[in-house]
């Protein structure tokens, strides 16, 4: 299965600097589970979508990072999330037990983001990303990369591109002089 | 009412990496009143339209910021607008009390841009663009972003990609030692 | 008259971020005078070429940088000419007098780029920049932007390109500890 | 001879500057030798591609890179090779010996990445990125680009991608406070 929304907001994480190469993935709840990008694939053109449960094993070809994409729909009412490599806010992440935007559209959608820990593909990342998306839309894997949900892809990408422009301001402020802390 | 100038500018906006995800919004005047970009709708995307009167309430749908269009078309000659997110004239916003850009073209079109206050959506904000923009071109609202106002949009845009340069070569000029105040 | 290479070459400076806006300006030895870029032209899009003699004023309409180019031509033998305001390019020109590459393609190429002064429009700018273009392909116009020569656009555009990765290197070593100067 | 695999990864190596002007090249083994992009190439626009003997001088014509691609096709079992310019890649290779990424991707990919000297086109550099690539998909030629292997051209890119990502988030981690060596 394809869709052009994967490939829209795709092109968008691309374009941003979001994403790079093929890293990152993307899914939406359809029917009793959920469509997410293969294993390697590119964002901006996202091929063949696999369906997965919303508990046990994702067929083979679904991204590695499947069971955070599970736990998250498990424990929340989102409907869409996507997993991005923004290089300012992984480097925040490194620094950072969370990101207080300073801008004011992160100061008005996301007063705080939080800064979560886990490997990529283990439980402990899933359980730690969900538990911060149960109570909001972005959180920040310890130097991986951003998780945002919403209502739709269009949502989870807005927060995605929020959370990078708010780690960009915060870092820019200190080449003014400011405290970039 | 869809128009080709919108997308054309909103293009060379998203290109340049001056607004991201479905921030910011355009205007034009328009017969009595003003055609502004829709609330959430992407620049580089901008659908359709909506007209908005010089004063009172927008109608629904229309960008959340029209208070600030509706405030200085009524104070200026300007015949069109650009709100923008660059990021690096957002992070000198939070520092300075005006850019006063060093490269030559900043020198000449803008010599010092003023930033000012009030929180988006608010009219304290329009009041405080509104002023800025009688007097000039551009005004930075602090924390949030760019009002670039011109006798057409593209005239709108330059303005906005002139603060941006200004701001991220009084910036990078800290990079090879220089004073970046 | 309309041209190819010119909306190629311009597409890419763009596409690099070595110009914004509607700034800077190219032009081409043609029969015993250039075509160049007109006023306010996007590089992306030149749309039609002024033509312009060797000496004199230059035809309503051609790019206000017109006396760059003229002196050029006159004290060298190049076939074309680039100006961009590459950002890391113009932040180091405010501080330094000539820029040292520490980049393989830098040293080889442009081992000192001269920083001249004079400001954009006058014969000033135009006497700095022909006398560092007649014994090289690069200078910088302090606070303004890059002029590259070459026997064509393209080998222009490659030295605007290397100038500013030179720039960039070196003010992002400091980034990683090294001396960025 | 052409081919759509170039075209399709340099436009991915240019769109998320990795690469600049008409620098890098990439080639690819085919049959008792490999193919390489031409000197002066545009990687986005890589027209005919050279092919060339594992030994020897190559055809006029091909990168002036190519003893680095012989002597890694001799020395390992890898197919495809990208070398591209990354700028913080780059930079990092200035003032480090080997770059230690810190992100989760560049951790579990290649935690190690050696910074090798030579200068370009010489002997000297061909060994000691084949040496380094003997053992892994990724080195840095000091004050010069990567140079990064694979089963193909996809798997050279990615690890591109990572190397400027990697550095990029060492980089930026000092923004926010973080050592960022």
């Amino acid at each position: 299965m394809q869709d052009q929304d994967f490939a829209r907001i795709g092109v968008r994480l691309f374009t941003e600097g979001l994403v790079g190469g093929n890293f990152g993935n993307m899914s939406r709840r359809e029917g009793d589970g959920f469509v997410i990008t293969g294993t390697g694939a590119y964002l901006d053109e996202p091929g063949d979508l696999i369906f997965a449960a919303l508990e046990g094993p994702a067929p083979t070809g679904a991204s590695s990072e499947y069971r955070v994409h599970q736990a998250v729909y498990c424990l929340s009412s989102h409907r869409a999330i996507v997993h991005a490599h923004p290089p300012h806010a992984v480097a925040a992440s490194l620094v950072l037990d969370r990101v207080i935007p300073r801008d004011s559209e992160g100061e008005m959608l996301c007063p705080a983001i939080p800064v979560v820990g886990g490997a990529p593909g283990t439980q402990e990342l899933a359980d730690s990303v969900a538990a911060a998306l149960g109570e909001g839309h972005l959180a920040i894997a310890r130097g991986h990369g951003t998780f945002a949900a919403g209502k739709n892809l269009e949502e989870a990408y807005l927060y995605t591109s929020l959370a990078e422009h708010a780690c960009r301001v915060i870092a820019y402020s200190g080449f003014f002089g400011g405290c970039n802390c």
